[in-house]
């Protein structure tokens, strides 16, 4: 019986465990990436290991999410950020020169690695054949001392592309349709595996485009083969030698099969305010549009970027639109100006931002009251724009430059009565510029680390205790996304490495009074439905209700990066075997859990837990070696145990 | 006698008065100017009289301050001020399409107008031969309105520039010779006009740098000639025909003289933290740089930006440098786009950000804590860059990007060693792009404003009563800015059109407890020593403390466009006859005012002050006009009373 692609590397990188789905299986990290809103965390995380460099064969830190810098706290983050990589052997991408995905794509990916980020959308690096991996920023700091990382073992759900995408349809038209399929909980446990003759028909960066976005389904990875098309790619950006060719056996088996024939599909868009809220661009089109948002984490190389240039070429938005564009890398900028596509831009009253997440990350460009947002970025969660009650679709380069015209929804296909389809394609070679990025120290034992004033050493937190009794502080519904949990934004995100102050956001957009509540409290349960933590891979939606006292969180089911960082800062994540005992709890009320530290250390997969109604069994769902960081009250702890 | 041109323009708009040093005189206004952070209260201000549509020759709002939108509240702003301006024939440069003194320059300029603007850098528009001044939101409101603008009648300095500045060395320097001699006092209740053979030699955009700056040396505003060089700029873009030729008599005289040389100029740099804090940059060179940022409200033109870009050209930043690019509008990114520029910026390690005040007003780009930041800003007031104790040198497009290249504050004319002076004109024929300007709607009645939720109506003030008792909330030295009285920057300036919000701001980091003690007391003074509200034009370092409960200020000497502000907003201005009575009263002392109301009525100069000392004699150096309004408890409230 043949093997799939993902079977191949996953193998080619097992530290311990087999590949049996759900059992747990250790891997070799290859690349570690880490951005600024999580790296600050991450890095000090690395420093209390006391590891002198970092073990794996790449580690590179980006500064992309805090760009606003609007007091001393950003800036002092990123001295930080650029010193400590200097000491520890780590690339450093300067702010501006672009989002962590592009620019690892651009420079670093390499076919059939393994990456741990500290992103959610580290599976952009799909498009380069690698298995790229989002974790918690201590997972990350983890691999960078050469541990393996830990996961259950994801099953492989083969999806068959045919065909080719018609004219005006794009990559993101792809992962669209699939979370139309699949929704924002289909990917989970899965890694997804695209194969088939249509896999030709599409760039690296419309692989990457597939790859980021299958973040949205909650899946633990994407990868697409090793082909002529990453080749290409590879050539492009002077790497060449990097290539090698990577592909499911002919006979490949899968866990789960879904087949797309992309010549039949047309123009989508998810509504407010579930990615997977998709319908065909028609259906809603000819609804108001007053900003529309172009690049970030997705949707940013120069394919994307050049096309929307080509459609406003010689045209004009409409005027009382607000129309930003954002492009992926300093490489991507440099190189669609060289084609003139930055007068193009400009000349038809776009904005032009410096490369950075920006808005995709709520740092920046919301919109106003009541106002609808089109934003060719992966997510819109309510409230991730930075404004409550937000209005915003997510949609392809093409259907965004079409809004930007019409002034309205507008079925990109419309364009075609205007003008030939633009049909752009990636450079042969691209300008490229290394020089945003600075590279590790050969000699690094001159380096002093500089740390400003906001960033506050990492909390002591104390084991388990043998007994619990915790009030039940929130009881929420599902799909609770991170970003919920723990907004980000400008306001927010420049507290990413001080937990004290950060802590005080929790919920801060659905429950203003909850981190009062919770530290009056000194030990509490978070209580929600399915896929609980969904979203962004942020540690600190797990640290920072930990640091007010949250010990326990029991949901219908957990989205598998939280969990793990929820075990990561010794949070017991715990299940309701009966998810109608979901309905029998209630907020304000206290629970007991006793015996819990002997239960856990014992093995026991099932928890009683003690409520008003009588007990309740909850199911614990974790490996031998997160039992023991449970114990110790978190990885760090057992790290320092270990030692 | 001759006249000079000043007075020439000052007498044919005049309305009222006689031109006599330091009398009140009042001016036809031409055209008015609001930007976002003060337009948005001007507007509710207009809106609250009741006109249909602005009086004046040419209105503008501008959006440039507010462009982060991290929530929803400058959005809001910015769609009620397009709705607004639509309304009222205003004209509307959309966000993104620059600061408002380079965008008026380009595309509205007019030689011999008078504009009224609510910036302090209003007197941009001396480039263009206009008298330009900066004033509160209120007076610009009441100019839409058809109202002449009051003033005392200005002295004017004669400014005499003979010679032809150097190579490597601009405008910027010739404005920091100014401050170097005059200080930031040395301008106060005149307006300075340039003559002479040197003035030849200055492009327009040169002589908008120097009276962009003249706001720096407390200037009404500042002139030059019509001539030539006005004629080449204005055909440049189009306007050939708004061109007339206006120059001082030959004969003229002035009522203070000062003389430069250009040739014997040299690089200058203004220190920590004051304009007027200035050195030649050779005796700082050598000091290591960590932030330079080119561009926003001065040196944003398209000579200052390719200045740098052809210093740049096929060079790199220092990569430790964060090198950060602010056009000062869209024109002029899309002309150093279409020559190559943008390449060159990006080629070199540039951050080019979209056109905008941007870091300028403390609006992101803050500096890390104790790093060192050289900026072609106009101003460095303490903390106005977003960081507490910043160190923040303002200096030339030359100078900044001479310490790109070194990494350190360097004297450009080093840069001779490396290339020849690139010696940029600006172009004979200008790209140009109204295309995000939105001209007034011809039938306004279908116009509807949108009013977000930020957007809270303007407050009720009481009259001024017979008898104050009054406790001193606060005891201040010489050159406070209305930076520190109100602080500006992005978590502030979203509140300007939201009064009982951003009156919590008010002396926020120097005494974070102030609106608190100003609250409790109901009824409070602010004394302070020299110059007292320098810098920005910002209404709200008035109308907040008045909010506040502030019914009085004694200072040594006003700044003036802030003591036209107390008066708009109903507080006495009152200055020591015997500067030394600062020394005898304290913080926390009551001050009894007996029969102020009656004493302003009689038109009384001399108001007598009780404190624990004894009596105190204070000077009210205001109009009959201003009496009336100080009596009505501000402007406002006056001019509804006269209706």
């Amino acid at each position: 019986m043949g093997k799939n692609l993902t079977t191949k590397i996953l193998e080619s990188h097992l530290a311990s465990g087999e590949m049996i789905p759900k059992s747990e299986i250790s891997l070799k990290i290859d690349h570690s990436l880490l951005q600024d809103a999580t790296g600050t965390m991450a890095m000090l995380e690395f420093i209390a290991m006391g590891v002198d460099r970092v073990k794996v064969e790449l580690a590179a830190q980006y500064i992309d999410h805090n760009l606003l810098q609007t007091d001393n706290r950003n800036a002092d983050d990123h001295i930080f950020l650029m010193t400590a990589a200097q000491k520890f052997g780590i690339y450093l991408s300067k702010a501006g020169n672009g989002v962590s995905h592009q620019v690892h794509l651009e420079r670093f990916g390499v076919p059939g690695k393994i990456l741990l980020g500290a992103d959610s959308h580290s599976p952009t690096a799909a498009g380069l054949s690698m298995i790229a991996i989002g974790a918690g920023g201590l997972d990350v700091a983890l691999s960078m001392a050469g541990k393996p990382f830990h996961l259950p073992c994801p099953a492989v759900m083969g999806v068959k592309l045919s065909g080719t995408l018609p004219p005006w349809v794009s990559g993101k038209d792809v992962i669209l349709e699939m979370l139309r399929r699949h929704t924002v909980k289909g990917g989970v446990g899965k890694i997804i595996e695209y194969y088939g003759p249509g896999v030709a028909t599409l760039s690296a960066t419309d692989r990457a485009t597939i790859g980021n976005m299958g973040a949205e389904l909650g899946a633990t990875s994407s990868i697409f083969p090793s082909d002529t098309r990453t080749r290409e790619f590879l050539i492009s950006q002077g790497r060449g030698d990097s290539w090698i060719e990577l592909s499911a056996d002919p006979d490949a088996t899968y866990d789960e099969y879904d087949e797309i024939d992309l010549s039949g599909l047309e123009p989508l868009i998810a509504c407010p305010s579930s990615p997977d809220n998709v319908v065909p661009v028609r259906e809603v089109a000819g609804t108001k549009v007053d900003q529309v948002l172009v690049g970030s984490s997705v949707n940013s190389s120069f394919r994307d970027l050049m096309t929307v240039c080509r459609i406003l070429d010689g045209r004009r938005i409409a005027s009382h639109l607000s129309f930003n564009v954002n492009p992926g890398s300093r490489q991507v900028l440099e190189n669609v100006a060289a084609q003139g596509g930055v007068m193009m831009l400009l000349m038809a009253g776009a904005q032009i931002h410096q490369p950075g997440c920006l808005g995709c990350i709520g740092m920046g460009q919301a919109p106003g009251t009541g106002q609808v947002s089109l934003r060719t970025f992966p997510r819109n969660f309510p409230g991730r724009s930075g404004t409550k009650n937000d209005l915003v679709y997510l949609c392809s380069p093409e259907t965004a430059a079409a809004a930007g015209i019409f002034g309205e929804i507008t079925d990109p296909r419309k364009l075609g009565d205007l003008m030939a389809w633009p049909n752009v394609q990636n450079p042969e070679k691209y300008i490229v510029d290394d020089s945003s990025i600075i590279f590790p120290a050969v000699d690094s034992s001159k380096v002093e680390i500089i740390t400003g004033p906001n960033i506050v050493p990492f909390p002591d937190f104390e084991a388990l205790p043998d007994n619990l009794a915790a009030e039940i502080i929130i009881k929420l519904g599902d799909n609770i996304s991170t970003d919920t949990i723990m907004p980000a934004g400008n306001k927010v995100l420049p507290y990413r490495s001080n937990i004290p102050a950060i802590s005080q956001f929790v919920f801060e957009q659905i429950d203003p009074e909850f981190h009062k509540r919770a530290q009056d409290k000194g030990c509490g349960v978070i209580v929600a439905g399915d896929n609980y933590g969904q979203g962004s891979s942020r540690e600190h939606a797990a640290l920072a209700p930990r640091y007010l006292g949250i010990r326990v969180k029991i949901a219908k089911s957990f989205a598998r990066i939280h969990k793990a960082n929820l075990v990561n800062f010794g949070i017991v994540p715990l299940v309701f075997k009966n998810p109608s005992d979901y309905d029998a709890i209630q907020q304000g009320e206290i629970l007991t859990f006793s015996n819990i530290r002997s239960l856990i250390a014992n093995g026991e997969r099932e928890i009683g837990v003690e409520s008003q109604r009588g007990t309740i069994t909850t199911i614990l769902d974790v490996s031998e070696k997160e039992r023991k960081e449970l114990l110790a009250g978190g990885t760090l702890n057992y790290v320092k145990q270990a030692k």
